[in-house]
């Protein structure tokens, strides 16, 4: 099969996809770029891959190491792409579905609930970092980007396939429920009592983190067992979300190495 | 004072200083926007403030704080923004000169040695982080992107003022005077023999940051004193630079405290 024309129906479907949220969300599928993207999406949820005549003139269908694939003419495909200089190859991948389960590790939850991230660079980041740390599970507020967003999805260079995620209608009442299930919930905040590495982590522990310019809500903090701070020199006043996600998360992970 | 026209020379030198590296470099200046980045600017460093017109009909020429400003109509002032979304407000700075001593800081130099770094908003953040950190100086290679760069003055946040910086020709070649100093150097390198909280960042220390898609140079990491990993739990590669950066950064600033 092969697609010639900007107006074919399966380059619509794609820049939707890649545009507006809402369609990501009727049809449960979102759009990834790139090679390596594609290799490592989950096979049973490949829905489309699509790769342009250049891309399969410079490294040859074998790159796509046997996936069935669509070629794609350059004219069309650079209306598919979401990227200023695209690789030539991307998928449609059907929405992951976490289960409750997965969400509490093997030795013991580590969550971020993230409310109102509006940046897709911070929120990718924090995927891709939060992997690393061995973090078990991101609860997001409604109001958060996208995380099937094309500029999350490339910053997390992969994670976002295989870190547990989900988006709560209500994240306090998520927040509670975790509690009740035996997490213990840490607030970074300005006003925090200790510095973050007096706390206890190697427990099951979850890390609240507040939007970019507005930090968290006194509200949802308020659901907090403990207020933590990361003590900052010079006139700095606040850390950038992501920065101040991984160091929390990193520490968590140092204390349960040396626990 | 008022511009009114989108030729006027200044508009034309704003928007030279925005874009071009050449031209920052040969004038010594740069240019950073909005209403907090010009109030914290060193007064001295100010070589011109420009509001526009909108700016000061919705915030009025008070917001300024008495400093000496140039009104522009929004038209001009659209031509030497950088921002998609404005505030109105920017300023012309001279470039910092740090001297030697200011990288030394008081309980003993924090260094980073930056190799190759290419995204703005990375730098930015990087300089952000690390004055939070208690960094007392970042070195630069030559092809790092430039600190002046405006997407980096922003992500800085003001920490552009304030964090020591330099751009050196031979970054093997400062390492090589720090060490001889005293300090004690570390590649973070996934080669790393030893996990990052095992060494003892008590005594002057600089972290070795390669480039976002290379890493480390071979070469120059062949300089470090020690290698060191950041452990990475399921398939994550790499962290992002400026995760890595402040991960680091965070744990010699943990281990000062607790000394």
């Amino acid at each position: 099969m092969r697609i010639d024309s900007v107006k074919s129906s399966q380059v619509k479907q794609v820049t939707a996809l890649q545009k507006k949220p809402k369609c990501r969300k009727e049809q449960r599928a979102f759009v990834v770029e790139g090679l390596k993207m594609v290799l490592e999406a989950p096979a049973e949820r490949l829905l489309g891959v699509y790769a342009s005549d250049s891309f399969l003139s410079q490294n040859g269908a074998e790159r796509l190491e046997g996936i069935p694939f669509t070629e794609v003419s350059d004219q069309a495909f650079k209306a598919m792409t979401d990227t200023q200089t695209p690789q030539g190859v991307l998928a449609v991948v059907k929405a992951m579905d976490w289960k409750k389960e997965d969400f509490q590790g093997k030795e013991g939850a580590l969550l971020l609930f993230l409310e109102n991230l509006q940046d897709p660079g911070n929120l990718g980041t924090i995927f891709r970092a939060g992997e690393g740390a061995g973090v078990t599970g991101i609860l997001m507020s409604r109001e958060t980007v996208d995380a099937y967003n094309p500029k999350v999805v490339r910053s997390t260079m992969g994670s976002i396939y295989r870190v547990p995620f989900a988006v709560c209608d209500n994240l306090e009442e998520t927040l509670k429920v975790c509690k009740e299930a035996g997490v213990t919930s840490y607030a970074a905040h300005l006003g925090g009592e200790k510095n973050y590495e007096e706390a206890d982590y190697s427990t099951p522990s979850a890390f609240l983190i507040g939007n970019e310019a507005a930090g968290l809500s006194e509200k949802f903090s308020s659901f907090a067992d403990f207020f933590i701070k990361i003590p900052m020199a010079g006139s700095v006043e606040s850390l950038n979300a992501a920065v101040a996600a991984s160091v929390l998360m990193y520490e968590a992970a140092r204390q349960r190495r040396h626990k």
